[in-house]
C-alpha cells in the first residue's frame, strides 16, 4: 500500500471518528457531521492524498450525497463574491505579467537607485510593494516578476550559486523573499488568502474589514518592516559586494531592449491605477471590491490586453475557484448550522478568568509558529484562522485587534521556512541560500516582524481608533 | 474602425436604446434595465465582438456595477446545480475519452452498423431513446452518456473541430443534440422539467396527465420526428463522408489493437453503469442528478482515471461555467424581478376575443420562440407554462390538447439555440458547429417539429380520444 493511500485512509479514519462520536450537547447532529467533513477536508489539504482541488470536490459531493447539505447549499461557495475577487485578481495579474509592465517598473527603479547592494535590496522591495495591490498571487509576483529580475541581477554581478553566492545573490534573494512576505500582509489583494481572512472574520466576528481599512492598518507597520528587514539582512547576512554601479547599466540596457511602453502596458497601468483608486475609495462609492476587480478584468478584455484564451488557461484561477469555493461553502454552513457559535461558547466558558492580553499573546505565538507545519498560507488560514480569532474574541481581545493581528500573522509566518508558501521554493530553489541559514534568518525575521506588527502596530491601530 | 468594434458598438447601442426607453406600465424599472442588459448580452453572443465568455463576464460585471443586481445576485448562477451538472458532465466525458472506453464503444457501434454515416446517426438517436425514460436529466444523458460516444466517433473518423469538422463530426453532433431534443419531449421522465409540467397542468386546468398518457401521446409524433430529423440534417447539412464500408474493417482492427479492456476502462464502465442506475432511480432515491454526476467524477478522481490536472485543463468546462453561469443568473432574475410574468400577461391580454384555433397557434408560436430568451427549459416552463396553458384554455382550446402541445413545445424549443438548455453547450462546446449554423438548423428543425408534433400530433391525439 503506497503513501498516498495511507494518507487517504488516515483522512477517512479521522473524519469517520468525528462523525460517529456522540454529538456534543447543544449542537444539532447535522452541524456535527458537517464539522467531521470539514476536519477531514482540512486534514486532506494538509496530507494531500489527492490534490486539494480533488479533495474539495469530493468533499462537497459527499456533503450533498450524505444529505448534510442540500446540493444548492454545498455549491453555494461558487457564487461567493470573495471567490470571484480572487479569480478576477488572478486574471488581473496575468495582464500585468503578460504585458511586461511589472518588469519595466522594477528596471526603472533599479536604473534610478541601484548603485549599492543595500539600495538594490530596497529597490526590489519597493517594486514588489508597488505591484502588490494588483497581484493577489504572491507566487505570481515573486515567480513571474520580481524573482527573474533578482536572478538576472545576481548573474550580472557574477554571483552564482556556490562560492560566489554571497557576493550579492544570497542577500538579494533573501531580501526579495522577505520583502514579498511583508507586502503579502499589506493589502487585502496582495495575497490570495487575504480576502478569505476578511470573509472568515465576517463569519466569525461579524466585522467587516474593508480594503481601505486593511491597507491603512498595515501601512505603518508594513512600511517600517520594509525599512527594517532589508537593513537587518544587510547587517547579519551581508553581501560581499557593497557598491554596484553596474546595476544601473544593466537596467538601462534592459529598458532599451524593452523599448517604449507598449499600448498594452499603458492600458494595464491605467487600469491598475483606476482599480487602486476604486478599491481605496470603496467606503464612499460603496463599490464592492469584487465588482472593481471584475471591472478591471472586463476593461482588460475589451482592450484586448487579456484574451479569453488567457483566461481559460489561467489554471491557478480555476484551481482556486474549486478548492476555495468548496471550502467557503462548507465554512459558511458550519457557522449557519450553529457549530461556530457553539464552539465560541464552549471556549469562552473554558477561558473565563484569564486576562485577555496573555491569552491573546499565547494565541499569536502558537498561530505564527504553527506554520512550520504548513506549506501554504491559505491552508494555514483555512485550518486555523476562524478558530483562533473566535477564541481571541471570546477571551476578551478587541475584535478588530484580534482579526487584524491574526490576519497579518497569517502572512508574516511565511518568513519561517523554505516551503512556507509558493514563493519560498522559487527563491530557495535558485540555490543561493542553505536551508539552515534560511530557517535561522526566517526565525529572527519572524520575531522582528511580530514586534513591529503586533507591538508597534497595535499602537497604530489604537491611533486609528480600531480598538 | 474594425468589424469587431462596430459589432461591439451595435450591442451597446441596442442595449442603451432599450435601457432608456420609458419603462412599460406594470413593470419595475430595474426589471426593464435587466431586460436591456439581457438583450444586449444575447445580441453579444450572436455578433461576438468578443468571445461569449468575455461578454458574459462583462455583462454580469455591468449588472452589478449599475446596481441592477447585487453582486451576490449577479454571481448567483455560478452555484446553480445545472451549471455544475454541466461542468461535471464535461469531466465525466473526459474520463470516458481518456481511458479509451468511449473509443471502444464507438468502434463496437461502428463494427455493428457503421457502414454509412446516416446509419451511425440513427444509432446515436436510438441509443438516446432507449435510455431516455430512465434519465430525467437530459443533460446527464447528453453530457455523460451520448456526447462522449459521439465525440469519440468523430475522432475515430479523423473529424476534429476545424477543417475536418464537416467530415462526420458536425453532422453527428447535430443529430445527437436534436435527437436529445426529441427524446426529452417523449417521456414524463426524460427531462427534469416534465414532471413540473404535469403538476402545473393539474394546478391550472385540473387535468391529470399520467406517465402512460404522456408516452402514448408522444409516441407517434416522437418516432416520426426521430426518423425525419436525422434524414433532414443528412440532406441539408450533409457529412462529407457518406459511405463508410471500410469502417467495419477498421473498427474490427482497432478493437483488436486495443486488446482487452484496461482497468481504467473497467472502472469508467462501472461508474457509467452506476451513474445510469442512480439517474434512472432518482425518483425513488431522491438523489439529485448533479450530485450523481459529481459522485461519478469524484470516484474517477479517487480511482485516478481522472487526474486533477486533467480537470484544470478541461477548458470547455470553465468556458461553459462562465458564460452559462452568468446567463442563468441573469435569466433567473429576469423572472424574479417580474419581467417574465409581465410579458406573459401582456401576451395573454392581447389575444382576448380571437377564435381559439388562431389564438392557440399564436400562443404556441410565441411560447416556442420565447425560448430565444431562455437558457433553461425548466426556467421557461416555470415562467410561462401556467400562464399560457390558462390563456389557451380560456380562449377555448381543448384542455388536453393545450396542455400536451405546450408540454411538447417546452422541450422542442431546445432545438433553437446553443444555450437553450444544459445539453446545448455540451454539444456546442465541442466546437464542430458554428453559432450561425446552429441557429439556422435549429430554427428549421423547430418548424418541422411543430408541424409533426402539433399538426400530425393533434390528429393522433384525436384518435386517442384526448380531445
Amino acid at each position: 500500500m503506497n503513501d498516498k493511500v495511507m494518507k487517504g485512509l488516515g483522512v477517512l479514519v479521522v473524519g469517520a471518528a468525528i462523525w460517529f462520536i456522540p454529538v456534543p450537547i447543544g449542537l444539532k447532529p447535522v452541524a456535527w457531521k458537517l464539522f467531521a467533513i470539514f476536519v477531514a477536508t482540512i486534514l486532506g489539504f494538509i496530507l494531500q492524498p489527492l490534490p486539494i482541488g480533488s479533495i474539495a470536490f469530493i468533499s462537497i459531493t459527499f456533503t450533498a450525497l450524505a444529505g448534510v447539505l442540500k446540493p444548492a447549499e454545498a455549491l453555494s461557495g461558487f457564487s461567493n463574491g470573495t471567490i470571484w475577487l480572487i479569480v478576477s485578481a488572478f486574471l488581473f495579474a496575468k495582464g500585468f505579467i503578460k504585458t511586461g509592465l511589472g518588469r519595466r517598473i522594477a528596471y526603472m527603479l533599479i536604473k534610478k537607485m541601484g548603485d549599492s547592494t543595500l539600495k538594490l535590496g530596497y529597490t526590489i522591495v519597493l517594486s514588489d510593494l508597488i505591484i502588490s495591490p494588483a497581484t493577489p498571487s504572491n507566487a505570481a509576483r515573486a515567480g513571474g516578476i520580481i524573482f527573474p529580475i533578482v536572478r538576472s541581477l545576481a548573474s550580472a554581478f557574477d554571483s552564482e550559486p556556490g562560492p560566489s553566492a554571497r557576493r550579492v545573490g544570497s542577500f538579494l534573494m533573501q531580501v526579495g523573499y522577505q520583502g514579498n512576505t511583508i507586502t503579502s500582509a499589506m493589502f487585502m489583494t496582495s495575497m490570495a488568502g487575504n480576502p478569505l481572512i476578511a470573509l472568515l472574520a465576517l463569519q466569525a466576528l461579524n466585522i467587516n474589514i474593508t480594503w481601505g481599512q486593511w491597507a491603512l492598518a498595515a501601512l505603518a507597520p508594513g512600511l517600517l518592516s520594509l525599512l527594517v528587514i532589508p537593513y537587518f539582512l544587510y547587517k547579519v547576512y551581508p553581501p560581499e559586494l557593497k557598491e554596484t554601479p553596474e546595476a544601473k547599466v544593466l537596467a538601462t540596457k534592459e529598458l532599451e531592449t524593452m523599448g517604449a511602453m507598449s499600448i498594452g502596458e499603458k492600458i494595464v497601468a491605467g487600469i491598475f491605477v483606476g482599480a487602486l483608486v476604486l478599491w481605496s475609495t470603496s467606503q464612499y462609492t460603496k463599490l464592492d471590491a469584487t465588482v472593481v476587480a471584475m471591472l478591471a478584468v472586463s476593461v482588460m478584455m475589451i482592450a484586448r490586453v487579456l484574451e479569453w484564451k488567457d483566461v481559460l488557461e489561467e489554471k491557478g484561477a480555476w484551481d482556486t475557484l474549486i478548492w476555495m469555493g468548496a471550502l467557503v461553502g462548507l465554512a459558511d454552513y458550519l457557522s449557519k448550522l450553529g457549530f461556530i457559535p457553539w464552539f465560541s461558547k464552549v471556549v469562552s466558558a473554558s477561558i473565563v478568568g484569564i486576562p485577555w492580553l496573555q491569552a491573546f499573546m499565547v494565541l499569536l505565538v502558537i498561530y505564527m509558529y504553527a506554520h512550520y507545519g504548513f506549506a501554504s498560507l491559505t491552508a494555514h488560514i483555512t485550518a486555523m484562522y476562524s478558530a483562533f480569532v473566535t477564541v481571541a474574541a471570546a477571551a476578551g481581545a478587541p475584535v478588530y485587534l484580534a482579526a487584524l493581528a491574526l490576519a497579518f500573522m497569517s502572512n508574516l509566518c511565511m518568513s519561517l521556512t523554505h516551503y512556507a508558501a509558493a514563493p519560498a521554493p522559487i527563491y530557495f530553489g535558485a540555490g543561493y541560500i542553505s536551508q539552515g541559514t534560511w530557517w535561522k534568518l526566517g526565525f529572527w525575521i519572524s520575531v522582528i516582524n511580530m514586534i513591529i506588527w503586533v507591538g508597534l502596530g497595535s499602537l497604530w491601530w489604537k491611533v486609528l481608533g480600531l480598538w
